[in-house]
C-alpha cells in the first residue's frame, strides 16, 4: 500500500490514538506505520533523521512533508483533507477557539496530570524504579481536581454535552484518549463523576469501531477493578 | 477608553509579553487590562468567574467572547483581525502547520525548561522555599540541551533565521519571549549560542518599540551579569 499519508503511531501513546481515530472516523486513507516505543524505537537516529526529529509519535508524513504534535497535524489534516466541519469547527471562529483554547490548555493541564500518574505509579516499576507513596498521593489529588475542574467546567457539569458544545471535536477526542491512559495504571477518570462518564461514553459510541480498534491494546492492560469493553480480536 | 478586545495580561508572564507585542506589532487597537500576578489577581473568584475560568494570564475579552490561551488567541486574532499574513502564515498550509508545531511542541519543552528553571531558581527564594543545588544543577542541564536543541534543529544552526522560514511568525515571538525569562534567574539563553543570539536580536528588532516596552520591567529584575538593553522610562 503506498498512500500520500503516512501515520506513524504507537497505541500505548494518547495522541497517537486520538489520530487514529481521527483520520479513520472521516474516512481518510493513510499507511499505518506502528512504532514500538517499548523498543525506544522512536529515540533511534534513523527515526530521528528521516521520520521526526523531535522523537517522538505520533507524527505524519504527507508525501515529503513531515509534521509532529498531533494538535498541528489536526489543523493541517483539517485544512488538506476532507473532515466534516463539526470535527475542526472550520466553519464557526468562536467554537473554533473554544477547541483551540482546549489544546493548548491540556499540555500543562490534563495531559500533565494524567502523564505524571501513569509514569510514576505505571511505568516506574516496570523499570525498576521506586514508587513513592508521598508522591503517588500527590499526583493522585493532583489529577483529581484536574477531572473534578473538567467535570465542572469545561463539561459545565454535564449541562453541555462536548467541550465545544453541541458537537464532538477533536478537542473531545484528544481528552477522551488521555483519560483512558490513566485507566492503565488503576484510576478510573470516570468513578464518581457521571458527567464525565456520560460524556467519555458519547467520545466512544461517536467514534466506534475505531474507538475500540485503538484501545484494544490498552483495555487488555487496565486491571479488573475497572471495567473496559470486550473487544474482538483482530 | 472602551474598546472592543480586552487583553489581561502581566508583563511578567511570557505569553502576556508575546501577546502584547503581536497585538502592537499588528495596530490592533485593544484595551490594556493588567493582571498582578504578584497579588495572586488571577485566583480570585471574580477574576474567575468574570474573565478567565482557568485563572491565568494571558486572556482576551473580544465584546462578550472570553478566550484564553495565548496559542488559540493568535489563532482567533488572526482570523478576525487585520494581521500580517507572514505572522501565522495565513496564505500557506506549509509553513503554517510548521508554526503550529512549534507552539504545541514549546509546552512540554522549551516552555517547562525555562519555567522550572525560573520557579525553582527565582520564585522558590521569593517565597520562602528551599533552593536545592542538585535539582538546580538537573533543571539547568535540561535547559541546556533543551536549548542546544532550539538552535541545532530548529534554527538549523543558523542557516535559517525563524523557525517557520525567512519570515518572523508568533512562534518566533513566543519562543524569545520565553527564553528571556530564563535572564531573570541569572541564565543567559545566548551564551555559547551565537545562532540563537542572533535570532532573538531579530525578533527584537522587528517587533521594537513594543519589544523593549513590554521587557522593561523584566530587564531591570536581570542581574548585572547578563546585559539587557537600556529602554527609557515611559
Amino acid at each position: 500500500m503506498a498512500l500520500g499519508l503516512r501515520l506513524y503511531y504507537d497505541f500505548l501513546s494518547q495522541p497517537s490514538r486520538a489520530l487514529y481515530i481521527f483520520l479513520s472516523t472521516n474516512k481518510i486513507p493513510f499507511e499505518r506505520c506502528p512504532v514500538a516505543l517499548r523498543k525506544l524505537e522512536q529515540k533511534s537516529p534513523e527515526y530521528r533523521k528521516n521520520v521526526n526529529r523531535f522523537g517522538k509519535v505520533p507524527c505524519i508524513v504527507d508525501r515529503d512533508f513531515r509534521l509532529a504534535e498531533s494538535v498541528a497535524i489536526y489543523q493541517y489534516v483539517a485544512r488538506e483533507y476532507a473532515v466534516a466541519p463539526h470535527w475542526y469547527a472550520t466553519d464557526d471562529s468562536v467554537r473554533r477557539a473554544r477547541i483551540d483554547e482546549y489544546l493548548s490548555w491540556q499540555h500543562l493541564n490534563i495531559r500533565a496530570d494524567v502523564s505524571l500518574y501513569f509514569f510514576h505509579v505505571w511505568l516506574n516499576p516496570l523499570t525498576g524504579k521506586e514508587v513513592d507513596a508521598g508522591k503517588t498521593e500527590r499526583l493522585r489529588q493532583r489529577l483529581d481536581a484536574g477531572l473534578n475542574f473538567f467535570e465542572r467546567e469545561l463539561l459545565a457539569g454535564g449541562r453541555q454535552p462536548f467541550l465545544a458544545g453541541d458537537t464532538i471535536s477533536v478537542a473531545d477526542l484528544s481528552a477522551a484518549c488521555e483519560l483512558e491512559q490513566a485507566k492503565i495504571a488503576g484510576y478510573d477518570p470516570c468513578d464518581g463523576r457521571p458527567a464525565l462518564a456520560a460524556w467519555m461514553a458519547a467520545v466512544r459510541q461517536q467514534t466506534n469501531p475505531f474507538y475500540d480498534e485503538a484501545h484494544r491494546f490498552l483495555y487488555r492492560l487496565v486491571p479488573d477493578t475497572i471495567s473496559t469493553p470486550a473487544v474482538p480480536e483482530e
